[in-house]
């Protein structure tokens, strides 16, 4: 009996925000396994902000997902089936499975498929917390904001998967952490829930003026370091608050997503407080996996980094998920379950 | 006979523009030393776009000059008295004298004074190329771009003191030097003397697109490395054309000076192209002085670092010799003889 895949394609791109016409449903046989392959069916799909930008034509630090292909995306799942002596049936899995049901995988390419050991780490954790989120956020923080005991990190986007990483980690290293979300019951998770000292909701915040205010009030001390997942306005009042040899680690900038403006108002602001200001791709830095990996597995394991999922049923659902997680209506790390 | 000392103050901060009016002429006797003192005739003040920012009083990193004192200022002279062992008559110097023909110095305090050595060095040259400007240049590019054999590296207001030795600097290390200054007579001294790759006029460019275009033309490798001095639409132009992993050392930002805003439009480009941009003074960095003035003082003294001087001819005529400065009139590094 022929499996079938169900897979979704990006069947256009958008002009300004995107819809979901911009997607499409195919079905598709499972092919059958050629030596060393290996057959997932994908458990969860991992929708991320930077997809937003592979959607897009424009020049970027990657190719543009291409059209009529399936949408190139994080999984966690397990093996169902293997041509290959290193995966048997039953392991774990987390890799590049795109938003389909399942992916048949070249066990023989390394790292394209990573078994992993789900005794004290959920497995939806490998996508958020203890995957490519949680580094990204342990990227910019250890290696770019590097923050001293003492000192006052902000974080935008506070309650998603890297913010919220990004804070605890802080947090751990002895220094303020000061959240940036939108709305009441977001802050208030930020602060009760994931422990910051504070969290801003940025919604009652009409200008640069009222905000910056805001954040003078919540960092006394000023702010060493910012990591950056939004700009546009937030950045500006960031930069009016920043102190002297301060680091921003430009991790994402949802504002401009979909083409709007968004200048940096002073960026002589850089100059008189000598900033450091550096963006990076976690995918760049392999390098420093292993060593955030296991301080991330490590925290989650011992309950010490705390996080929470939105969970989209079916993987129909992706493409509205996905607009909702570009418009903030997700809560944590946005998921498709798929089975 | 009491001796007279001539001294620029300032009398007035500017509202926007600059003008003479905030400078004031003082004449004031010449004190009797005290133990341990030197009385310095300063031979040479050096006229430097950051006295711009200390006039204001706006925040910035350092604190502003206060009104009604001598304006501060880098001096070459000599000593023509002493009662300090460690300084004798006749001993050229360099230090932080201001704006006056004699200073009176605290010969004890370590680093205020420096003696020179002007065998191979004219005494004018450590106000410029060995002096300030110089190790500036030298540390953004060596300690922020920090470029490779075969890089393209940027550098605005090339003719001036620091561009000049920016671009100089980037071609001993093996890298394409690229500069932008005003008007074709800087342009071909740039190119000419400097030994510049090329230099692009950006006066003959009215838009960010019509730069960039010509930026292209003369980094068909993209920019890895930015000297900035200017801000505002070069720096625009300059991130258009930025490769993956480019660094931009910020020095200063002269378009900004007088409460321009001088926004940057594109700050995405900084994730895009995982670019690093730095702010850093010079004076913050003591560590690095002697690395690089070993290096600035051999380079001209065999006549591999060239450089130009503007000389404005007696204290009176400093006011409007610093105005000149901000409106780029100079060419090469702006100096005030003062004997």
């Amino acid at each position: 009996m022929t499996q079938i895949n169900r897979q979704i394609h990006l069947a256009s791109r958008p002009t300004g925000e995107p819809t979901a016409d911009n997607f499409k449903l195919v079905e598709t046989p499972v092919p059958d396994l050629a030596d060393g392959q290996v057959l997932v069916r994908n458990h969860y799909l991992s929708l991320d902000p930077y997809m937003r930008g592979r959607m897009s034509e424009s020049k970027s630090y990657a190719d543009p997902q291409p059209l009529n292909q399936v949408m190139i995306g994080g999984t966690v799942g397990e093996v169902v089936a293997s041509k290959n002596s290193h995966f048997a049936v039953g392991d774990k899995v987390v890799g590049m499975g795109g938003w389909q049901e399942f992916q048949v995988v070249d066990g023989q390419q390394r790292g394209v498929l990573q078994k992993v050991d789900t005794t004290h780490v959920p497995l939806s954790a490998y996508l958020g917390a203890v995957g490519m989120p949680g580094v990204t956020g342990w990227y910019g923080l250890v290696k770019i904001i590097n923050p001293k005991a003492g000192e006052t990190v902000v974080v935008s986007a506070a309650s998603g998967a890297v913010g919220g990483a990004v804070g605890q980690l802080a947090k751990v290293r002895g220094a303020r952490a000061v959240g940036l979300a939108g709305g009441a019951e977001k802050c208030r998770y930020v602060v009760e829930e994931l422990g910051f000292d504070a969290c801003i909701d940025y919604k009652q915040h009409k200008d640069v003026k009222s905000l910056a205010a805001a954040l003078k009030a919540e960092c006394p001390n000023g702010i060493d370091g910012y990591f950056e997942n939004v700009g546009g306005m937030i950045l500006d009042a960031v930069m009016l608050r920043a102190n002297a040899f301060s680091r921003i680690a430009m991790c994402g900038m949802i504002a401009g997503y979909n083409g709007e403006p968004i200048p940096m108002t002073a960026p002589q602001l850089i100059l008189v407080n000598r900033m450091k200001v550096e963006g990076f791709i976690v995918s760049e830095h392999m390098d420093v996996w292993p060593e955030a990996l296991k301080e991330l597995g490590t925290l989650v394991a011992t309950g010490k980094l705390k996080y929470r999922e939105t969970v989209a049923q079916g993987l129909d659902s992706a493409p509205e998920a996905f607009l909702g997680l570009l418009k903030g209506r997700n809560f944590g790390k946005q998921l498709v379950k798929l089975i």
